[in-house]
């Protein structure tokens, strides 16, 4: 396994790709036990900078991400997930984080109504 | 245009892909100025971390990134850059900095010899 270079704060950002669309469905982080358990369970997990926590992408909402494989960068100081998306990656509902251009146009499919599946609170 | 959360940093992370093949090619950080230069001139701009300035993709090598759309996630922390690329994105050689797996394994393209490019010091 490469070497990665985490960050002073313990974490690498990953990048998550649709593995037959190609789509870029999100960014978020990982510290290394994120990594591990990535790797050994096979499904995508994180490590949330706001709630100070690690998580398993899904385990909410139901929408798993299944990875099925992990490239490093040239610095080895980036990650990119290729993954089967169960529903959508986003919270807002949208199949992809990235739905709207910078001028504001959306352009992405929404998939759920996040009320439904997160409650009132959002995720 | 969408307003942007820059970090404490005022850098956003950006993420570079390929418009026509959707492959992941880099990513890279912009400030305020790296953002509103890629939209007046098309081509893509960065922030550089370790050098301290703003950079234009190919000054240096001649592999220019034309933006053909840029698109923002759900939080407005993140963008991606979708790109014609000229040559190759990694200064590698690679077309892709994503050109190996996290067990070590190439599986990406050498496009060019970065010492015919860059010369012997490297980028």
């Amino acid at each position: 396994m490469l070497p990665l270079n985490f960050a002073g704060d313990g974490l690498i950002p990953v990048i998550v790709q649709d593995v037959t669309t190609r789509e870029v469905l999100m960014m978020a982080y990982a510290n290394e036990e994120a990594v591990h358990l990535t790797q050994s369970t096979g499904y995508a997990h994180y490590y949330s900078r706001s709630r100070k926590k690690l998580w398993k992408k899904g385990e909410e909402s139901g929408h798993f991400q299944n990875v099925k494989q992990v490239l490093v960068d040239c610095d080895e100081d980036c990650l990119i997930y290729e993954v089967e998306q169960t529903g959508a990656a986003c919270h807002t509902g949208y199949r992809t984080c990235f739905y709207r251009t910078l001028e504001g146009e959306t352009i992405g499919k929404k998939i759920f109504d996040p009320e439904k599946v997160y409650g009132k609170t959002g995720h």
